[in-house]
Order: C-alpha cells, then sequence, then structure tokens
C-alpha cells in the first residue's frame, strides 16, 4: 500500500490530540497490559451509509500499534446497510481501546460526507451533470474530505487556490473586464490550468465565454435562466451551476444541462455516520 | 489578547492546505497586488445562529497579513439573526482574497457548533440538567469544538483519555467488577482526576455508587429506568445520561434529574452556518 | 507495544539534536559500518535506583536502527542494586554507538526522578499521605517526568493547566472571594474536572471547604496548623500540603493526616542516576 | 536581539505541553479576561545562585502575550543573592498567570546548572583548568544548558556527534590502534574540526600522543597518574581529565595540571534554583 | 505583504540548519552583541542575472532580527548588471553577520534559476513558443523555484503529482491506450484539471488528438517530426515539446510551432549567481 | 542501517512537497492500483558521474511504499560510466511511479555535487592540497550536500555557524586586531572548537600566525603571494586559499603548498547529473 504523507501528519496530530496524555484509564488497570490480554473488535455501521476512510483507520490502528491485525470486509465507496460488518481488528486490547475512538472518528466524518454525496449523485442520476465539491471543508482535511466526495460518487472541485484559477467578482472589477482578466492570468499560468470564471448574468455569461474561460461557474440562477445560459456557452466552456443547491432542487438544476453543480452540503456540515466498535 | 500554541499550529496547517501553492488568480493579476488596492469587507451571518470561532478567524486574517485591520461586532457566543455583521475586515484586496476561506471555513464549523449545542442546550432549559459534549469531535480541532460548545451553552465533557478516566465494559470485564476497577484506578490517578463509570442496568448503579466512582454514566436507559437510577445515586455521584439522544427525546431525559447528558450530537457531524464576506 | 505519540515526537527531536549533523567519530571509521561489524552491550546501573525510562530508551535504539535487538532485565519502577542489569542491546556497532547517549541521557534523568520520589514516599511509608509532583517539571519532558514519578511510588498531581482548576491567591483576590471563584468555574468547568483552592490561613481552610472546593491545597503551614487545617476540612474534601517540603520533615507532615503532599523536589533538580553501557 | 530558532522550537512545545488544552482556572473567570485586569510581578530568586535563561523566560512571556512590558534587573551569569529581582514584568493578568510557570521552569532549570557549574569553576580558580561540560544533558535541552554552563564559567565541550570526533576504545579496539584510528579521521574529517582521544593509561597516553590527537581524555586517573599524563602529553595536546569527578576533588584534579576537567555534574541532576513570581 | 506559509517554513528549517548551535564566532565577541554596533550592509550583484528570490531574502534577515531595516531597490524579476545594488539592509552587526550566508543562499540559487530561464526564453523570443519547467527541482524549494521561472520570463509546468494529469508510457501501457486512459482519467478528475498525454511517435500523436488530451508532450522529436505532429494536432491540443533540449537547439525547436517546451535546465542543476553583501 | 534523522524530515517534506495532493494520474487508474501490477525499474546514469545520495534515493522509495524491494549495484563515491545501473526496484508500479521523481531528485542534484567536486578533486591529485566546500549550500540540504563532497572526494568545510569559529574582517574591525578576537575566543569556545582567520594581506597573515589561530584563510592571493603566505605560516596553522578558485587555476593554486582550497562551486549551482528510471 502506497503511503500518503497528508494522511501520517494528521495521524501524528490527531493521537497527539486524545493520546497526548496517556490512556489514564487503561494504562492504570495492569490486567489490561499484559500481553495475554488479548481482544477481536469488530467495526460496523450502525446505519446506512456509503463508506469512506478505511485506509486511515487502519493506519490510525496501526499507528497505536504495529501489530494489531486488520481484516477489511469492505472497501471505500462501497453501500453498506445498517449492521453490515466494517472491519475486524484483533490484538492486544489495550492498544483497541486507545486507538477505537480516533479511528472512528474518522470513519463516521468521512462517511458521512460520502453517504450525503451520494444522496446528491443519487438525485441526478441519468442526468448528464455531475456534483462537485468546494473549498468549503473542514481545515486540515480537505484532501481525505475530496476523496470522500469521490467515494460518494461525486467529482472533485479544484484542490486549492494554487490548483487552478477561478475569477470571482472582485478580481473582475479589479482588472475592469473579464476578458482582461483571463487574458492577464493566461500569461501567467501554466499551460496545465484551467481558468474558471464566476457570473451573475448572461450577459456575463457571454463575456464569459468569449473570453475564451475554461469554465463558467453560473451562480444562483434559476433554471430558466441556466438554461438559456447552458444555451450561450453552446459546448465552448464548461457549464457549472452554484449557489444555495438544495438535494429537492438539484434535479431541475442538473436538467438544465449544465455539466457540473457545486455545492458545500456535501462537505462543510455533512452529518456524521453512527459507526461503532464492538468487542467479541 | 493571550495566544493559544494549538490555535496557531492549526492556522499554519490550514492556510499550508488551501494556500501552499500560493493563489494563482490573485497573485496573477498586477493591479491586485499594488499596495493602493485596498478593500474593506463585511462578514455577516446568512442565517440565524451562535458564533464561534471569532478568535480564530481573526488570527487567520492576520497570519496572512499583520496589516490588515479588524472590528469586531460581536462575541463568541452570541445569538446573532440572519443578516448580522460580525467583523469588518480592512486591509489589501489581495489579503483579503486569500484569507477568506480559511477564515469562514473555522467561522462556519464552529459556529454550526455552537449553534446545535444551543438548541440543545434551549430544549432543557430550566431543568437541573446540562448538555455536555463527547471524545467524537472532527481530529485535529477538539480545542476549538469544545470551546464552540461551551460558546452554544453546554458544558465540556473530558478533553481526552488522559484527563480523566472512564471505564467502560471492556475495561470493567477485564478487571473483574467496577469495584476492583475503581479502586485500582485510585490508587494510580491524579487526585485532581475523577473516575466515571458506564453502566446499562440498574444493578451496575448500584455497584457503580458503592464503588465511589465521581460520575456514573447511565448508558441507552428510557426515562423511566433513569428515574430509578437517579433515586439510587441519590447525590452520591454525578448522574450523565447518555446513548442516542436526539432533540425531541431530550427533554425528557433532562427531566429524570440527571445532571449531565452526552451527545455526539452537537459536535460531529452538527450542520455548519452561512457565513459570508461582501466587499464593500 | 502500544505506540505513545508524545514520546516519539521527544525522540526525533533527541536525535536531531546529537546526531543531527551525523557521527564524524563512528561514520569515518569504515570498519565500524560493516555489516559484520557487531556488538552486544550491556547497560547497567552504577549505582542503587529505582529504573524509569525503559520505554524511551529501547525506542531510541530502534529508532537509531530498527534491527537492534533488545532484551530488558528490569521493569520500570523495580528497585535496583549498583551493577544490576537492566537491559542487552545486540546489533551493529555504529548503531550502538550513536544510540547510547541519547538513550541514556532519558534514563539517568527520568531514573533519578522515579529514584527521588522513592525517596520520599519512603519517608512516608504507613502514613494515609501520598507525595505527589506539581506543574514544576523539565519544558517539554512532563509526560516521561510524571511516568516516573509513578514508577518512584508517588502519584501524579494535575497533568497542566488545562487538566484541572487551581485557585491561587492572584485568581480569588480579582474575582473576590473563593466561594465566587469556585461558583463561577463549576459553571464553566467539565463535570470531570476537580477544583483545588490554595490557602494560607486556617480563615481560608473554611471558607474554601464551605466553597465546595475538592482540593484544599494547605500552603506553608507548619504541621500544628496542618493538624488544625485537616481537622476543619473533615473529609469534606481532599487535604494537600505544600511549601518547601524536605525529606527530614515530610514525615512529621504526612502524620497530620493530609492526603497529599506536593513538591517540586521529586522532579526538577533531582540527581541523576548514573547508568553505563558496556560492550561485551 | 537575534532570535535563536532552537528556542522558538522549544517554546512552543514548552507552551503546547502546558497551555495545550489551555488554562481551565483563568480562562473561566471573566473579571481576569477583561482588559483592565493588569498586573505587574516581580521576579526574584529566593537562594543565591548564578542566573540563566533570561532570554528565554522573556519571549515565554512574549510568546503568550506580545503585549507584555519586560524590564530585566540583572544580566546572565550575574551572581545573585536570595531576593535579588530578576525582573518586572507588567501586562494583562491572565497572561502573567499563563506564561509564568513555563518561563520560571525554564529559569530554575538552567539557573540551578549555571549555578553548579560556577561552584567546580570556582573550586579550581586559580588554576590552570576549566571545568567542561559532557553530552550528558537534558535531551532537546542541550543548546541551553551548554549556554548556562558558560554563564557559570565553565568552557563548553563539544556540542555533539557532528561538532569534533571524540575516540573511545570501542573505536579503537575495532579499528586496531590508536594511531590508525586518528589516521582514519584525519583523512574524511573537516579541518576545522579536532579529535580527541579516551584513554585510560600511560602507555595509551604516549601512543595518543604520538598519534597526532589534538586533545587526550584522560579518564579515571588519579592525581599522581594525571601528573605523569600531563607530563607526557608536554604540550603537544590537549589535557582533559574525566570520570566521576565530584566538587570536593576538582582541585586536586585540576592542580595536576590538566586543562580541563569534563563532569556530567554540572549539567544532567544539577539542582534547581527557587526563583518566584511575586504580584504587586 | 502577504505571507506564504510554505516561506515561512523553510526560513525555519535554513536558520535551524545554520544557527542551529548558534554562531560561536559572533556570539563570543562581546563588542558585537552591544546595542551600539551597528552596522549597513549593501547586498549587490557580481555578475549579470535577473534577481529573484527578494521576497525570502527579507524574510531570513527579518527572521533573524525583527529590527532590521530593509531597502530594496530592484524586483523580483529585474536583469541587473554586475555591481548592481539588490538592497540595504541596517541594524544590528551581529543579525547582519547571522542572517547573511542564509539570505545570499536563497538569492543566489532561486537568481541562478531566473537567470538560467531568461537565456532560454531570450533564446526563443519572437517565436509563439514559450519555456516551461518539469518537476525536477531541488527537494523542498519547488514553490521557490517555479516563482523563479515566472521571474526569468519562463512558464511553470504543473506543480505536482496532484495539479494535473501527465500519461506517460507506463500508464498507457498499464490501461492498454491512450483513449481508454484519457477516458478512465476524465471520469475521476476534477473538471479544473487537464490531461496531458507523453507521446514518442506520430501515429501516437493521431491517437493522443483523438483522445481529447488537452495537451500533447512530443517528446525527443527532431525539428521535422515536431512539425508533423504540430501539423497533426492542429490546434485541438497544446503543443509541448521536450527531450534534451539545449540553448543551442531551443530556437529550432519553437520555430516547428510549438506552444511549450519544457526542459529540467532551467532549474536542477543551474548556475548560481555570485552575489554579496558589504558593509560600509 | 542507521537512521539519520536529519533525512528522515528532508524525505518527509520532499513528499508533501510532491505527493501532498495525490497522484492524480495513477491514483484514478484502477488498473495501476491492482497489487498485481507489479513493475521492475533499473535505475541508471545517462552520463559519466560521481554517484551519490543511495541512501536516500532507497529511503525515499520505502517511505512510499515499504514493500518495495531494492537492489543497490554501486555504492557512494563510484565513478560511474553513462549507461551504469545504479539500482533495480521492484515492487507496485503505482508505488515507483510516485517515488520515482523525488528518489532521481536527491541523486541527480547529490551526483551533481560529488561529479564537480570529483573534478576539482582530481585537478589538484598528486598535490598536498584537497579541495573543501563553504556554506554555500542549498538551503535545508546542507547535511547531504557535504556528504556528497566526501562521496566526491573532496574535504568538507565547517558544518554551520556553530560548528568551529570564522574570523572575517567585520569581527576584526570590530574587535580591533586579530590578535584580541583570537583571544576572546578562546576564552569562551570550547576546546574542541577551531579558530581559523580570513585575511587579505600578508601582515594579516603574520599577524594570524602569532594570534596563534589555528587555521588561515588566504583570501583572493595570487600564487606567487600564496606562496609567501604558506613560507610564513611555516607549519604553525593549516593553510586554506579560497576566493573566485576556478577549475582551470586550482592546480597552480594546490601548488604553491596550501593545504585546502574551499570553493562554492563544488555545491551551489553545481550542474546536476541525467539520471533515469527504465521500466522492465
Amino acid at each position: 500500500m502506497t503511503v500518503i504523507p497528508v494522511i501520517k501528519k494528521l495521524i501524528t496530530e490527531a493521537l497527539l490530540e486524545d493520546l497526548g496524555q496517556g490512556d489514564v484509564t487503561t494504562d492504570n488497570l495492569a490486567v489490561l497490559n499484559t500481553p495475554e490480554n488479548q481482544s477481536t473488535g469488530s467495526l460496523s455501521v450502525r446505519e446506512a451509509c456509503v463508506i469512506s476512510g478505511l485506509d486511515i483507520a487502519c493506519q490510525v490502528f496501526w499507528a497505536v500499534d504495529p501489530a494489531l491485525k486488520l481484516d477489511l470486509s469492505v472497501s471505500d465507496g462501497d453501500s453498506l446497510q445498517a449492521g453490515d460488518k466494517v472491519l475486524t481488528v484483533q490484538g492486544q486490547t489495550a492498544s483497541l481501546l486507545k486507538a477505537e475512538r480516533v479511528a472512528l472518528n474518522f470513519l463516521q466524518h468521512l462517511s458521512g460526507i460520502a453517504t450525503e454525496t451520494r444522496r446528491y449523485a443519487d438525485a441526478i442520476a441519468g442526468t448528464s451533470a455531475k456534483v462537485t465539491d468546494t473549498r468549503k471543508t473542514t481545515p486540515g482535511l480537505r484532501f481525505l474530505e475530496k476523496q470522500a466526495v469521490l467515494h460518494g460518487g461525486g467529482s472533485p472541485h479544484r484542490f486549492n487556490l494554487g490548483s487552478s484559477a477561478m475569477l470571482k467578482d472582485n478580481h473582475i472589477k479589479a482588472v475592469g473586464s473579464i476578458k482582461k482578466a483571463v487574458d492577464e492570468l493566461r500569461q501567467h499560468l501554466s499551460h496545465t490550468a484551467t481558468i474558471e470564471v464566476e457570473v451573475d448574468t448572461l450577459e456575463q455569461v457571454k463575456e464569459a465565454v468569449e473570453s475564451g474561460a475554461d469554465i463558467i461557474l453560473l451562480d444562483n440562477m434559476d433554471p430558466a435562466t441556466l438554461c438559456q445560459a447552458v444555451a450561450t456557452i453552446n459546448g465552448k466552456a464548461i457549464a457549472e451551476a452554484s449557489g444555495g443547491i438544495t438535494l429537492s432542487q438539484i434535479r431541475a438544476i442538473a436538467e438544465t444541462g449544465v455539466s457540473f453543480i457545486s455545492t458545500s452540503k456535501i462537505t462543510l456540515g455533512a452529518p456524521m455516520i453512527d459507526i461503532g466498535l464492538d468487542f467479541s
């Protein structure tokens, strides 16, 4: 298995946070610290969900105790039913007790994102649109949260401010026009980077198309306006809709012909999934 | 203002995550990088909420540009209405554009927790019970999330595995009895630490009281059983209820006479609050 | 063996400090860097002591060379005589030479603390009092030093400023009275946290008892006053004595009936133990 | 003032250790957190000592609150009497309460080392010998501890394994002879580095001189043997004595004519100095 | 000025490397450590170059001593002649002496890259091609090196493995065909990301065009073949040439009509620029 | 194999830099992520060189995937011909693709330094002089670059500002004379440290010799003057030449009788070596 350096760092910090002054309960009960005191734990979901975070959960267990034996029953992105087993972990009881909470916190949080993403993805199934995320993510966890979006069937948006360009109204106002801003960016940007322009009106859509933008972000438009915008774009750029997207409206938006619908609802504040570890 | 070392570390990581390869949009538009290009941004909430995270939000802005001027309109823990202004930030436009998202991500996430906590706290107003959190928090953000619980009117539970002892069924089974486990812990624990025992049955409540536990965690009991448990405890320990607590049931539980009701709902997966920055 | 994240960090820093620019002696003698150049080292104490730090010493050796084989002869907290063997380490000579000093520095420092603690603990054996530490510890090493106190037969005090509350005269003066300060803390503190109040006079002892403090720190009182204080407290709080405790006076203090006697002498400035590594 | 990067790192870790979960006492007393609640603290020594660590103590206060005003009364290396004032710190009471312990722990530990060093230095005053330290230092604090040795009137030995070469018996045995080992090192070492050879017998002293070693470490020799060793060396190398040096024997050793006497007693396990902060 | 988190980290590490055990020369000469000992240093280039790294050089000086006064005479990207002044730094002599080398090392290294890039950029001036970099950069310094490429008149390629996709022969062989690989990537990649395909033959160029690749990397083709490749691509993708590009051949390659020419010569191993600090 | 803590840190940062947001190409091609997709890569040099960096290259591969099997064909310092194989790496294809660039960047950079050093060393073969490096190294990579100098047949100069003393004109001017500066340093410096004095004139050479300096740095002198300087020094100190040394002049300088010739040309800006990984 390939080791991801960002994940290593997160695990170190998470374990320092929870175990930084030891585990005063487990550490002070002698019987739990004998090598013979072994247990088997079965990690299972308490509600239907899309699972995400298996890799980091396993690495949390191994970071606490490299001798723990893990046996995975499912893969990231799988749809599970309440009661489905996720993995079995076997080893010294003390190690299981110490790693349990941190491993679960990652899994519950990330599976929450994958599950919420799946709900939005399912709502627009059959259309040509895909749900995509935003930079509204929990500080420090973006890499994992964007993986969870992929596991849920969404498509990741740009990773950060350095990945690709996004011209918002403040940029455009400062430079003078969409055309001028796109031109200036093209001169300095990597040829591997794309330029997205956020627009509010159909007039701006036209300007953005003429500027040669790669992606046009249609912000806060109703379905009728979106249809016109898509017609104006006419395949010359990727059409993306955003702005207060809810689960009930998303299908109507998808049916306007946009290719991507971005929403922060699938990341920041997505409800977590109830997952537990039972000792047998 | 006192500087909290944990917060400094979080801000560094969050800025590395979003700005680690620069801001290819803002960095490549020359006009935004002139000292004259100044802006004033007004940060306000888009929905009613309890605000939390003002301190870290300010420090994010200053970490990006120490010359930014910040003017706070509210304090952590304040109840705000949709549209209420949170703060004004004034300085170089480029700095505002680069710091905005990270500052908002912290604020939206933490205000979500404070707001959800307030909902639970309000639901049991007038009873002698308080809502308290758990160790089910976002990895790396526990310090801030527990502050948000305080801002929302909740009471924080133990910080981590090293703060105080919590005997769960696995500990008790391994040692043999609640009494034995409490006795062994008392011998090794700091006299500043308390011991909490998790119990499922009224019989165990009795055992826990007799063991001299400081806090008894009444897990997954219905209100009627809780009443009996409280009567059994009779002030000899702090009574805490937990297990699948929902907003609709919490008042019935509070009215059983327990002192604390712990729930993960106010932290992991609490809905975020919509907050935005408007340039004037 | 469970891995403690704090310990990992300390080892990294300690090895960077001593080995950060390599070992110019060992690295530049070719014969020492051949795989065949193996040695066995026997680590033993040069004076009677209570040993502490075996876990971190082993991890230092493994951090330098994961192939080293270690065989422990004793356990943390054991009382050893001059000459007693602590452990045997076998592997590449170069690795032994590079790890030796850092491993010994930890062991000598921590065994010094355990041994000094044992001296104080022995001096009050048979009384109901226990010796406990303070926050006067070597910056960065508190976790290990508090474990050494446990190994020496002492009882650890609160870990840090976040673990439990301690009202000192400055806090009390600012708020107005012990009662007011305790009341305000109770409203905001976790129910798992205890409140300790530092007092100088018998009048304050009374106030502290009435305030409902969990622990009362009787500062700089002579044995006669301590007896009165214990009588006043009368089991309603834990009585702790502190202030310029010396080995010769501690028994008289313990016999006053206090439960804990805190002293910085067992940590900061405790004499180190002479421990060495002999190659066979 | 020049900023030392090692010191910055140590302060961050020390504050994370003590303040990582906040200060539950001070943070929860509202009156202490108002800007008007200002205090002046006077830091003074409770016993005669040589002071060391003023720089890091000041930086600890500023790391907690950059607005604190500090006024130093003494300089590192000064000999102080019990009661002498070290510095005055003025600012928000909460900041003083939070920074106090960490600042004092550094000062007490380092002044302990400076004071112990001064005792050894004074004992050999008038001879041509100087007391020097070893690599037996507290893991992570070596830079500060070696500064304290300088403040106490000692001379620092090599910083770490990379600073200069030290041939011990294991190195010599492996290579075959002192001469061979010195020759091999000279070929690879920087011309700015010196080579020290540890010897036990007069025969080895001769060999070491002939090998061209820069420094010869005369280990565990009695004064008579040391005199002969110094005569044999005859200025062709620096003569350094070591091994179980005590304060009562050191003058006799210094009078043998050695230039340096190294001892771990002045660092690891040096008694700390009692220093306190009084609020006025 | 906006603070870049990556740069802060680099400066900390660079100063730890050079100043981690202090500056034994400057620290031990008392006169240099008096506040009155002030100096003015003039940093100037010893040879014609394109300057890059001013921002980090200034921050190095301030990290060593926040009181240093800096006055910049030029901007990153400026073409300088031998003897041209870059900046003036004024303040305590000791601080200048300690910061000088690290500041210069950054400037000399980065100006070397900017200057080499300018040479390549000038060689193809007037053509429609731009010189671009690769991932062959000094480990840890990529962000700064890519800025230096921009300062030299080059265009940055993708930042890292996560920024955009690049299909090389091993990827294509594993998946089966260019078309299949591009299709699979499109399904999972962000819509803000582009796909580049590396090809060796004209047949592969055709396949790559048909696959819908955004950029086609024409590897190791002679000018004649490149002309044909450009004709085949015919504007349907961006044409990039690479492979053993030298300064003497680059114009011939640029004249084939490719849009980008990538070369590692402008980063890894670019000759450094001689820059010095003179005290007045 | 002994683990060097500095190297571990560098690898973590280098992998975060390149793999911090994953590898969007390799991660998104399913077939590459199956355990069966194994490859063997052969790393070989594309031009004649002295190889350096094998240790860190191997550790990069293992940091990405501990299951990779590595087989080294050469040792650091070996002279290789174009086409010579360096090592074979076998394991999961995805891991090879992810680690390849970072491993090569280290190897190409360090082998460039070793090779350039060898060129200078060969140019003065047969003389009594050795080529040595300076503190002009790439920030963060000094440890590795100095090892590369050793591999190339050079001799390392002092590691950093803390390793040994170097009096430059600014130091001397401030103190008043070479003699005074050397005397003051001797009082505070470790007896394991040496003092080097930089001089420009023959008069200063004399002063430096009389001051008892260990090493005299003869800066920017022509061969005739160097001969006189060496005669003046007459073995009472080590003679080192520096200042604008080029490959064509170095032999003339070496023949003046100096023992060391220091040059920044062998580190900062040394041309890199072309090394590649071929999949079989």
